[in-house]
């Protein structure tokens, strides 16, 4: 908050920030963020409201109804909205530990004309998974062999409190992805902020849809964020982040295993912001609904599926808002219902 | 910019801003509209990305691949652009000087099945043209005997400066009618700001589409401009930008009657920000092009037509961001070029 507050005034007196401008974007925000996440030279960005609004833009400019697009299975809930806004017709592949089942992958690649596979290979939501180099680099090669578009949606990227980063999985197959980037989880996630990055010729008829439907982002928020983003405190605030992340990961770890005498399981995870906290055989949702009512908010598996018949039980459990002394509570609640 | 500066800071320390936050919109920001704009309670609105978004989300939640849809002829170019992305069948009506022909509108509505009609009858881009009381009346009739949804586009609306105001359209028949707000002619276009009101029963879909495509509009955004509309000085600045208007419109006014003595003709406007210059037979295209290359911008009717071939020769100018010298140069390098 401090880091925005800074730069408030100063955006304030720039009166050309409160005009119309580049439906691509307010250009010192795109090389900022080009210059932060290294980006090379042949990948063009679009600056989104959200990146949720990157996948909308995606999807509306080049999926048509029933065009075929893949999944891991569970996935992000909104990727599954956007794409049945879309009318596409959605296939899902089951997720490992280490990412997607290859050989699933593989068959479905060869038997359907997939347009797009969308995928969150870091941390992702719901299951905290993080794809393994082998995975990163075999999907890639599929892509390119298969001539499918991969959505690499990297909301949680940022968020690694262990272990060491792989490469980005679209860095392996390039003319063949477009990357998600949110500045939701580093920065704030009510300025509505992402990035949409491809080779030119992918982004051109994205920034044309982005265009007709409401011109651009706001000016004055994209410069607010170019300021925070060349803020010499912006490392260390995420590095802030990271750790805080990491101390209630581990609080929360340390009650999860309580839960492994009733038949629960979790696997450990080196960054996000999930615990994907597997059930023994019950309904999940009654779960879920039962601690609403206890003040404990989870959210169960069958969200994240393309059909609910598909939902083994578990539950989502987000450690990011919660201080140690309110998780052991809400970990003693899960237990009680449990028991 | 100053009413902008005044509210930067005092926002930037409410840190709940800068959270995620309702789809609807920031609930502050659209009471503080609905007081302004006196609207009635029966009738709910959304915030969204400029009232482009508004639009476009309509378009979304309500149209399907050849659905028609009536427009006036000319008509705004971003409605064209949105109903073209939507793959609706677009009929046109001429425009008169008191609104649309209303003979061939109420032939087109009892003749084909038309889903929506989209005006801005209020100082009409690109003609200036204001519905008469009478027009308003028999459209809004129209609308309620054949069913057809209004999409009353009302961006300049606050911007007449002399005459009466008339009822909006919506107002006589508010069960089939979507109205759409600009804050971009009043405060400012960067910030991407607007407003879309119905009933709760038309609103709904429109709420779940945004929420899919982006969730939600920038907070921070709609927090700053909740300020402004409530600063006591915000009366006083719509005031002198009407002012500011009608002193270059009668600049350009008494410039452009030089122009009749080359067979040029102009309707008299009362606010907003364009007039419609009718030109003699040539291609306005080739005319605006020229005037370009002297720095002259102005606008060539075929855009604001469904079909090239409908377009009379008019030039669309739009006078509110010249001086009144400027406006002299732009007349006389008109003049030239059609002498």
């Amino acid at each position: 908050m401090h880091l925005f507050s800074k730069t408030m005034m100063s955006i304030s007196e720039c009166s050309d920030l409160f005009q119309y401008g580049e439906t691509q974007g307010y250009e010192p925000l795109i090389n900022e963020a080009h210059k932060h996440y290294a980006i090379p030279n042949n990948i063009s960005s679009m600056i989104t409201n959200g990146s949720q609004q990157g996948l909308d833009l995606i999807a509306r400019a080049f999926l048509n109804p029933g065009d075929n697009v893949a999944l891991e299975a569970p996935s992000y809930l909104g990727a599954l909205q956007i794409l049945g806004l879309a009318q596409a017709t959605i296939h899902s592949v089951q997720q490992t530990n280490s990412g997607p089942d290859i050989h699933q992958l593989e068959a479905l690649f060869s038997s359907q004309k997939i347009k797009l596979f969308y995928a969150v290979p870091d941390f992702h939501n719901p299951t905290g998974v993080c794809w393994s180099l082998a995975t990163r680099q075999q999907v890639a090669a599929l892509c390119h062999r298969y001539s499918v578009t991969l959505i690499e949606d990297a909301p949680y990227r940022d968020l690694r409190f262990s272990g060491e980063p792989y490469p980005l999985v679209s860095s392996f197959c390039e003319d063949h992805a477009i990357v998600l980037r949110s500045f939701s989880k580093i920065a704030a996630p009510g300025i509505r902020l992402g990035m949409v990055s491809a080779p030119q010729t992918m982004l051109s008829p994205m920034i044309k849809v982005k265009q007709a439907s409401d011109l651009h982002t706001a000016i004055p928020m994209q410069a607010i964020l170019m300021t925070v983003l060349k803020d010499p405190e912006f490392t260390q605030h995420i590095d802030n982040v990271r750790t805080a992340y990491q101390t209630r990961y581990q609080a929360l770890k340390q009650l999860l295993s309580r839960l492994q005498a009733y038949g629960c399981q979790f696997n450990d995870i080196e960054g996000g912001m999930f615990v994907w906290l597997q059930l023994p055989e019950m309904n999940p949702l009654t779960l879920a609904e039962s601690l609403l009512k206890q003040g404990v908010a989870v959210v169960p598996s069958n969200v994240f599926y393309n059909s609910d018949n598909d939902a083994p039980p578990a539950l989502r459990l987000n450690f990011t808002h919660a201080k140690p002394d309110e998780l052991e509570i809400a970990v003693s609640k899960i237990e009680r219902c449990l028991q």
